[in-house]
């Protein structure tokens, strides 16, 4: 045994006997069944593990300048299935991480410094939670591709899962925060090894420490074996592959997070609001083609990181009138919520947009309400400009505008 | 154009004139990406379609007698990856289905008998529920091996999915139903055309015409790219690979439904009851091991085809004490509920046991209250030959007990 495992031991033993739960004692169920119980499927059987038709071919595609985008013009329901969700890393091999080898250290401004096992973390009390991950900088000009026409290229760094893991606040609990920690800062196993930084008040409140997605360990592109999850806030702080959590007294503000972290004009660091609200139609919408005139489902996709998506109006006459869509019920907190909305096509062309609001009330703006932004900067390319300079990543989240042409095209109207 | 197709425009135009919703101009939006638009990645990159961990193994496995089982040990949360569904077709190749190819046919007893595409089922109006779909002889004789230990040999017929599709009343209703319509027979397209009769009021009630599973389309092995869901029943019933709909005055009963619709002393046939509450603990389970005394968490599923589970029980000490689990918010009507329970283990042999109790009351029984098997007969294996002989479906939802060992081994208490 090296100094670290006996390092381990001994505060693993001091936190059993300090805190109410018993994370000293805890051991590990076998996590995965192994190959003798397969009677003879190998894990590459589609019987073992199956597989989608062949006729299916939806896929994420290359964003103009960084990851992968999910196919949300496809989606059905609220869950993204975990193999499309959008991805920010360029699509670079994700790192191979051997589970067993793999540990997650919380040190820093604590009574009692922890390192677990996977097997540990899945002994603790655990919950399951549905939430979005949007990036902070989606269906802005960093996301988007010039000619950006289907939702999947404009809005496709968002996706939902069923999230399961151990809350942050109860390994702190264990761990025993000490006076003056105020902010936490968070470290991957990536080569990079990313670093975020957030203050305690969030940690304490619903940031979850992940290892399932929809019923199975995360995906290695997800940050298998474990990531970050915060709840309402943008996806950069979801840190994939975490293997480290330091307890602090301030923010680190890596080069990365100053974007996110303003400090106002009296140098205070303000907490992040999260996401505004956003919605986007999925269907019908950009690069798809209505054979004629009929009846057709408008479906769509809303969230919003200031909590429940409380209502979605949808207008089909280019914003002149809006009506209430429906929402598929139960609505989650922090969630995509589907939206439908019945509408009889006469065969004119039209626009087709819609717009939600959450549970704090905000409503989700047109563009030129976002302010500084007019049609003319959009068409003549200062939209993209903007986010590109301004390096905000909030602010995008406009209405977005379908064209339905005569002959059943759909298009970006933005463009 | 054929007569066929002739007739089926004619029918769909009489439709619109008389119903309420135009289902006659429906035409399709496209519903898939095109190559054109991913940038070079092919389907079978990672980056276009992403896979697991090479360190996560977790498969399905093959049961005694037919079908593959879903590996519940290693469930998170209550959604079953679609890759992990179980399948009871012994793992034959499913259908080939072009879905461009592919109709629903609705006739018999309607004013209109109609034929779908799929694009045009997917521009009606849509629902997505949470269903559990659970095999009528699951942890019954003709379910389970000799030696079964695992909770994926025992229980593995049961899975959970987010469902996306169109009421099946809503189909009806634009059909036109005759009056003397009291039951369906439903046929898929595999080889063998299955065919399930059942009735009207089930029908017209909830059971739904999917073709969307956990955000993405059906996969194969469940019925790519229709089939029907019954919530709360057997999963007998949810006929894959649908491609029509007979609307009759009287069930079919074919071979395989006899043991489903017993008529009664009168001759009668009642209407089924849904499958019976049932839980069963997934971690610990049989075939896992503690390493040791200490802190635990108790996790698995429960759920029944009289609605929600309203209720999870958990015993540690061999079925002397009960107490309630937490039950995962929110409870899903016919879905599985996740339940979760904080246990200290003291290092001595023990049992472990989950019951529920569903929203109309019903309690999951012991094997003996099931009556006519006793724990003898289960030793000595006539507890296999019961539902082997009896044909009964139901009746196994017996609460499961696992016994802990000193060295920490967790094995099936009932063989």
């Amino acid at each position: 045994m090296n100094s670290k495992q006996s390092d381990r031991r001994r505060f693993l033993k001091e936190g059993a006997a300090l805190a109410g739960l018993a994370v000293g004692a805890v051991r590990a169920a076998r996590g995965q069944t192994t190959g003798i119980e397969t009677l003879g499927l190998r894990p590459d059987d589609y019987r073992a593990y199956g597989m989608r038709s062949r006729f299916v071919t939806s896929v994420r595609t290359v964003g103009s300048r960084t990851g992968l985008l999910t196919p949300l013009q496809d989606s059905v329901g609220i869950i993204t299935p975990s193999a499309l969700h959008f991805e920010n890393t360029r699509g670079y091999p994700p790192p191979d991480i051997d589970p067993r080898q793999h540990r997650l250290l919380i040190h820093g401004l604590v009574d009692r410094p922890l390192i677990f096992t996977l097997e540990e973390l899945q002994c603790l009390p655990s919950v399951t939670r549905i939430y979005f991950i949007e990036c902070g900088g989606n269906s802005g000009g960093r996301t988007m591709t010039k000619n950006a026409e289907t939702a999947q290229q404009i809005h496709g760094k968002t996706s939902c899962s069923e999230w399961t893991g151990a809350l942050l606040s109860l390994l702190l609990q264990e761990a025993g925060v000490q006076k003056g920690a105020s902010w936490l800062v968070a470290e991957g196993a990536d080569l990079g090894k990313r670093t975020e930084s957030f203050q305690m008040e969030k940690a304490m409140d619903d940031v979850l420490v992940a290892y399932g997605q929809n019923g199975e360990p995360l995906r290695p592109q997800q940050g298998y074996p474990l990531r970050l999850l915060f709840p309402g806030w943008s996806g950069s702080f979801c840190v994939k592959w975490l293997r480290r959590i330091k307890v602090v007294d301030q923010p680190y503000l890596a080069k990365w997070e100053i974007g996110r972290f303003k400090p106002d004009s009296e140098g205070r660091i303000p907490f992040p609001t999260g996401q505004a609200p956003k919605s986007v139609i999925t269907r019908p919408s950009g690069g798809q083609r209505l054979p004629g005139p009929g009846f057709y489902e408008i479906s769509g996709l809303a969230w919003s990181g200031g909590g429940a998506i409380r209502r979605v109006e949808v207008s089909t006459d280019g914003g002149r009138t809006w009506k209430d869509a429906q929402l598929q019920e139960p609505v989650f907190r922090f969630a995509h919520a589907r939206f439908r909305y019945a509408w009889n096509w006469n065969g004119e062309e039209t626009v087709l947009q819609s717009r939600c609001t959450d549970e704090r009330g905000q409503v989700q703006p047109t563009l030129a309400e976002l302010g500084g932004i007019s049609a003319l900067d959009v068409a003549e390319g200062r939209f993209i400009d903007y986010w590109q300079k301004s390096n905000d990543e909030s602010g995008s989240n406009y209405i977005q505008p379908w064209k339905v042409t005569r002959e059943g095209s759909v298009r970006n109207a933005l463009f």
